[in-house]
């Protein structure tokens, strides 16, 4: 099943996460969490993890009328972005596809909205493909 | 389809959102994101809606072994739990259900983890839920 949709770049990890969440706002995005998962590992476990950023995206117009037309919407909210280092040195940037989480719900009012959102994080990654 | 569980109750909300923490932090998670979506839709569109939190809760040793099992796994992490504030005045809980978004995957190998952070989440339900 598919339920990012993906690009892979050459580059510095730091710089990736950065022209991802310039892309993002460019786009219409805030970032509103940053979870740094290899810091949590080293952090939490003691274990050495490669570079992983989860990043979570909000179009806060598009949020607000999505919990008004399902209260429970924030379960799956925001939209990440996760942004790793990739065993050949490569960066992968891969975003959540917001059609398989609304399809979670079964509320068809969100689809369309979904497909908005979807498609603008197609644009995100046009964007930094390079 | 229900891709959560939830409790409602009476209580401060301040006071729920603290409660849930502290019983989810009981129960091994950590939470590593708090999205304040009230404050977030009063600063980015001036609306006035009811108080909603969104805590991403995160056991290290199970995304760890998730994310080894499978690459893409962050773009579902962390686990969000709802704190809403109904128009009743009662506070709901909803703890997003782990199968449900594992389920997304369509990868097998997570499906135990998954219910085991099921079972756990519900645990933390049912101690705040009073």
């Amino acid at each position: 099943m598919t339920y990012t949709h993906r690009i892979e770049r050459d580059g510095e990890f730091d710089e990736v996460v950065e022209a991802t969440t310039e892309a993002l706002e460019q786009e219409g995005f805030g970032v509103l969490t940053d979870v740094d998962i290899q810091s949590t590992m080293a952090e939490k476990l003691g274990e050495d993890m490669r570079q992983y950023r989860v990043l979570g995206a909000c179009d806060p117009s598009v949020a607000h009328a999505g919990i008004d037309a399902e209260p429970e919407l924030g379960a799956l909210l925001p939209c990440n972005v996760v942004v790793q280092e990739m065993e050949s040195g490569r960066i992968a940037v891969s975003t959540v596809d917001p059609t398989a989480l609304v399809g979670l719900t079964g509320n068809r009012d969100l689809e369309s909205a979904a497909e908005g959102v979807s498609a603008r994080f197609d644009s995100v990654l046009e964007a930094i493909d390079e």
